[in-house]
């Protein structure tokens, strides 16, 4: 490049030697500072860490750098790839294996019948007796436990009723078949951009895991056993208490005798209590009743007062109230106000945790979720990835100090954000709005537990800056904002923060040992 | 669902008969309240429309929401589709038929080789006698004319020059040449997921096809007909006024003269005031004069005392200077800071443009350029995708009403945003941040004009509240937010205004005729 020529090259060198010597920086004077107050607004900012905290947040930080910049000369960076595609990768991750032993706090979105990897349905819950199976039209499968046999007639659209032990008797690969089992149970498949060309097609095909696997975890012995397990994956992923939304539909006995909410209710309280004692620092678990968006007012009304009754009845289990399905297509909390409203008029205190705001359309009824979940007084909003396009709503949320539950995984896999950097949630993390992680159905989408959420979240919602502040207010958010009671909150705080100083010094130990 | 039995059931039963005597809804007071507070926040949101515009915005938002609804039904909404799928979709729309029609006011963001369509590259310019051609090794052009022959040596891993009326002479088939010529002129393919896997590898590919341009356009006489027919393509887009992102590289001739940043600089004016001539009621085009962001700090220092004597030369045409190419692979603007402070060292005010904020990456260097960009007195941020990451820049943007040039084709297509729906200025609409909407670098993208971009914000962007008020105050920002001088605004505004009435009383006939 040339200065140009005649009066104008003449001004230029003129300048050029002026400029050298008068570089003055005082347009930069205030950079130090809104940087500072970018830092500190984002969240966990205004944490103070201990001095091997502090020194563990430079190494990890570091560590996160290094894997990005290995990342993008390998040119594949998990958070912006597809999740089916990134697991493996993440798999190898140092940074994933520190945030797999970091104590997590609770996990507080998450649905209950998918909470459990599903080889544990698939290599357990199918080998046990009387488990039959049919074979649909569209190419899935239905179960029902049974003796002598299940009922007439056969689900819609669906074969015979065999009897799977029959069954896999006669099969030249029974490995084949049982991971065809496998696949019927998620979404992982190796195109997911082929297989599921829009969020309504993906929806329908979600919805359909659920009722195969509903078949096998309906069945009382099953269900009892599923969630067992399923806390224990919980447990050993570092989570210290969990939430889920629960539909509560008929748990069934081998003879076809058919149980009611009352009685799941009762079992989870009952197998909450037996893994905690013989899991004395885990923490509990609660049951958010939920209810199908697609039910019209007069069904949701009856579902609102059977909740209020269950709440009455299981008064430390039984936490409140949430729709569940694709927000899309189902009613909005608009539609269904005279419903949702009844406890309110009674002059009850009933607590709302409600999905809203899972959704990219805007200016539509259902976008307004996000707006009248808050003035419904919920206590959470879930997912709430229409939240940043409502200044009002998010305003509203931030004085009533109500946190968004974020699910980066089943966004990504729900075809609501395709690179995970571009997560609205990192404009909310970047304002210090209240947040928790969540892995929403973790085995539907081939993860486990919310680890994997949290190195979404680490690697690139927060953005480089996230480090141990950011990672620790998200595990105190998550007591914070749970449906514990007061006491149960700080016994909560003191077992998880007993368990972080121990994740703290191993972790320096072992960055040490690496020296 | 069934209410609970025994003590729950009755309880149920009471509240249900209670709760059909007393729904209240008090919840609710502040509803219309918050609506109205959102969209009075919304961008367009506190224009005062006349009777007949307040009707014709009915009327557009209806339309808005048929398309919407038959997109929903087919399963192909145009703009959750990439854009090269998309636009013949988006063609056959009604909405888009008006956009078109409608005047737009400015367009503030653009780049010198991509103006115009490439037909008129290929089916004008390659037609021209002197024109040669040569093959390089990965499959793409370089064009250069000359008389006698091009200079030697070749450019580098191509083949020799070939006259290309000699070549076409030789064809069998002259139309597929010429097709594969505009595929090396855009980055339009079939399946760009297949073809372009990462945002480094596009950039690649873009900065390539701008190279396989600049033999052509940087020919004078191609020079001027090329930026002549640019002007009269936006014209006819209904675009009353545009500022043009250019290099300035050296103008040759047929003999291989070498002209200087001034030549071009004059050449732009002199088409500029021919076209005015020709054109009344088109208001002009300005110059921002644009550096490589991958040149060191003293080629920076060079250009930017060469962009002020261009301004001291030209003061009417130049407005200022930008920084354009890769913004993760180039230089921050920090790490330019002794080159861009070297106006406000000299107390010389001098405009700048900065692209700023073009990234996904979040808390890298490049990612402070939004906060940086307006630290060094921006008058417009280029993109900024990156700032509602920032919320201390966004305030600060805010209160120093700089708006962001937003360009939604474009960030799509170098695949910063999958799904508009989902661009991040959906919301700062939202909040009535100032925006201009900017087409980058139409052909390449296979697009024309700024049409297709606004289609993109009202459609998607906007939500289904976007209506005329959106639209006009877009168009009203384009003039305030544009480096006219305020007498050149003050009559840009009176011919957008008689523009935009009849634009109004025309559609407002023709819907009525649809009665």
């Amino acid at each position: 490049m040339k200065p140009p020529s005649g009066k104008g090259m003449r001004l230029a060198h003129l300048l050029l030697s002026l400029a050298s010597f008068c570089l003055a920086t005082p347009l930069w004077k205030d950079r130090d500072a809104l940087m500072q107050e970018e830092k500190s607004h984002q969240t966990g900012g205004n944490l103070v860490l201990s001095r091997q905290e502090q020194q563990l947040s430079t190494k990890l930080v570091n560590l996160k750098k290094e894997e990005v910049a290995a990342a993008v000369t390998r040119g594949a960076f998990p958070p912006s790839m597809h999740f089916f595609r990134a697991r493996s990768l993440i798999d190898q991750s140092s940074v994933f294996s520190i945030l797999k032993r970091m104590p997590k706090g609770a996990v507080l979105h998450l649905h209950d019948y998918a909470m459990l990897s599903v080889d544990w349905l698939v290599y357990n819950a199918t080998y046990l007796p009387d488990c039959y199976i049919c074979f649909t039209d569209t190419g899935t499968v239905r179960f029902r436990f049974a003796k002598p046999h299940p009922p007439r007639p056969v689900p819609a659209q669906c074969s015979q009723w065999v009897l799977l032990e029959t069954y896999r008797r006669q099969l030249h690969n029974v490995t084949d078949f049982d991971s065809s089992l496998l696949r019927n149970l998620t979404l992982v498949t190796e195109f997911p951009e082929l297989a599921y060309p829009s969020q309504a097609f993906i929806w329908k095909r979600f919805e359909e895991v659920f009722l195969v696997a509903s078949g096998l975890i309906c069945y009382a012995p099953v269900f009892k056993a599923y969630f067992y397990q399923g806390l224990l994956e919980f447990y050993e992923d570092n989570v210290q208490y969990v939430e889920i939304r629960a539909l509560l539909p008929p748990v069934y006995e081998l003879d076809g005798t058919r149980h009611n909410k009352s009685w799941s209710m009762a079992a989870y309280q009952e197998v909450t209590r037996q893994f905690m004692k013989e899991h004395p620092d885990f923490l509990g678990a609660k049951i958010i009743f939920a209810a199908h968006r697609m039910m019209n007012v007069s069904q949701i009304k009856e579902a609102i007062v059977t909740a209020m009754a269950l709440r009455a009845q299981f008064p430390d289990t039984l936490a409140g109230f949430d729709l569940v399905g694709d927000e899309d297509e189902g009613h909005s909390l608009w539609d269904l106000k005279d419903a949702l409203t009844i406890p309110y008029s009674l002059g009850v205190n009933f607590p709302y945790f409600f999905h809203a705001g899972e959704t990219d359309w805007q200016g539509t009824s259902v976008d307004n979720n996000v707006l009248d979940a808050l003035l419904l007084n919920t206590s959470r909003i879930g997912h709430g990835l229409a939240l940043v396009k409502h200044p009002a709503a998010k305003s509203l949320s931030l004085k009533m100090d109500i946190p968004v539950e974020v699910c980066p995984i089943s966004n990504q896999v729900l075809l609501l954000v395709a690179d995970l950097r571009r997560h609205p949630a990192a404009d909310l993390l970047a304002e210090g709005h209240p947040v928790v992680i969540s892995p929403d159905d973790p085995p539907i989408f081939g993860a486990k537990g919310v680890s994997y959420d949290f190195y979404e979240v680490f690697m690139a919602i927060g953005g480089m800056n996230a480090d141990l502040r950011t990672l620790k207010q998200l595990a105190l958010n998550s007591i914070k904002y749970s449906a514990m009671l007061p006491d149960e909150k700080a016994k909560a705080k003191d077992v998880w923060q007993k368990k972080w100083d121990r994740f703290v010094a191993d972790l320096s130990d072992s960055f040490l040992g690496e020296l």
